[in-house]
């Protein structure tokens, strides 16, 4: 199927492709309009204290939706017959911290203690700062957008803890004020940025070295524009090391059935 | 009467005293929770072309009332018993762009062709940041804001042009972030901030040689923040030069009895 056609793919639809196997990889740019969600699947013995870090620190988790009880992988509040062991192009397998496998699906490796938490992703705010005219680097330059360790700290909720990361686009300053603006109406989904200018008063060294993604290039006349990331959480998971533990693999979302535009504020 | 007491006295209880002569100067700080009015007060023929400069600049020029009709000295939709002839403590009086009198009152000068406008004010937003518990540092250091004349050009309305006038308050970057997202509720009070970061790129010379007002600290970490002024109508007057004209002396506003909370959008 072309990509073009791809795009057009309802979220119902990409999620059978993608369950069937048909459709692999990333999902940037693919049921446009609709939201896409970062990954967490915890063992129930994990699940509150991750739960209060997502409350203490929502700008870089904010929490879309979590499975009702242990064990459910049909999560019916995000989307139709959605299942979380195979709806998701690839997901990373971690255990006690560690890197274990990145695999296609959950069927082998489900458990009946596992919660599933689906949080804010930045495609959600990067889709209406285009449609207000705004260039987003990362998309023009055809990478992953740069993030970046700070030296910003989470507020630790029992064994989960760690520094925030943050994704970065550099904007003029009058495109950064409008920014600020539209984002502040999705706080669902990392809401208004947590700094700009100076990388190295949140702790970056090198702003052409990105500790993931990739880097993209800033303008004269441009400041970087920085947005707590989803990568947070990863990093806090790491931090905790469950003994099991489940993220989805980047850029490979669960694309859900709910409306970007429905988690504006206003 | 004291600072004290002053302070505490209603719009009404406050303009009857500056039409009595009692209080006279500066008006800041004084009717907390009130609008503050910047004025322009022109004759006939120049008014829709003024008018149509504030709806073409609204950043700089935001209308919060104009006079019913050429002559009228009551305005009532701002306030109980507004007389504009005699309720502000200062007014300058120009003639084809030169500055004639400063004068207490107009009722010796006063026309059945005058035109009143009356504009919003940075008081209005200082009151929501500072209860927002951010610095403000022209407040802190007991001085005018710093004013500058910039590169951005104005819209131009028949004989109204000219570049826009900028105030400037510095602040730490979540700080000035905070600040975009409180002035967006106020586009009756200039609204967002139209630029920040590096003063040179709206044509900014020497940030500590303001055009206007005074200089102010810019601290270690600090980013200055720039929001459309008040002053850009005044010298939008002066480029017309029109045979006659009125403006408030600076600091010496009309106090309405409007509640700046009821000037947020949101």
């Amino acid at each position: 199927m072309s990509a073009q056609l791809k795009a057009k793919l309802s979220p119902y639809e990409l999620r059978q492709e993608i369950r069937q196997g048909v459709h692999q990889g990333n999902t940037s740019g693919l049921a446009a309009g609709y939201v896409q969600c970062n990954l967490a699947i915890l063992p129930a013995d994990y699940a509150n204290e991750f739960l209060r870090f997502c409350q203490l620190n929502p700008k870089p988790c904010p929490l879309i939706g979590i499975a009702d009880k242990p064990g459910d992988f049909m999560l019916p509040q995000v989307g139709q017959d959605v299942d979380i062991r195979t709806d998701v192009p690839a997901y990373e397998i971690f255990e006690h911290g560690e890197h274990k496998a990145r695999v296609n699906n959950l069927l082998d490796v489900w458990r009946d203690d596992l919660v599933t938490f689906m949080l804010g992703c930045s495609f959600s705010f990067e889709e209406p700062l285009l449609a207000d005219g705004l260039e987003i680097r990362n998309i023009t330059e055809n990478v992953n957008v740069p993030m970046y360790r700070t030296n910003i700290a989470c507020q630790p909720a029992g064994r989960f803890g760690g520094n925030m990361v943050v994704s970065m686009r550099p904007m003029k300053a009058a495109d950064a004020i409008r920014a600020i603006q539209i984002c502040s109406r999705f706080p669902a989904v990392h809401g208004a940025p947590v700094h700009l200018g100076d990388p190295a008063q949140i702790g970056i060294v090198d702003i052409n070295k990105p500790d993931f993604g990739d880097a993209v290039s800033i303008k004269e006349g441009e400041l970087p524009v920085f947005w707590a990331c989803g990568v947070t959480p990863q990093m806090a998971i790491r931090h905790a090391k469950p003994p099991f533990c489940i993220t989805h693999s980047p850029g490979c979302m669960l694309v859900t059935d709910l409306l970007n535009s429905r988690l504006s504020i206003l």
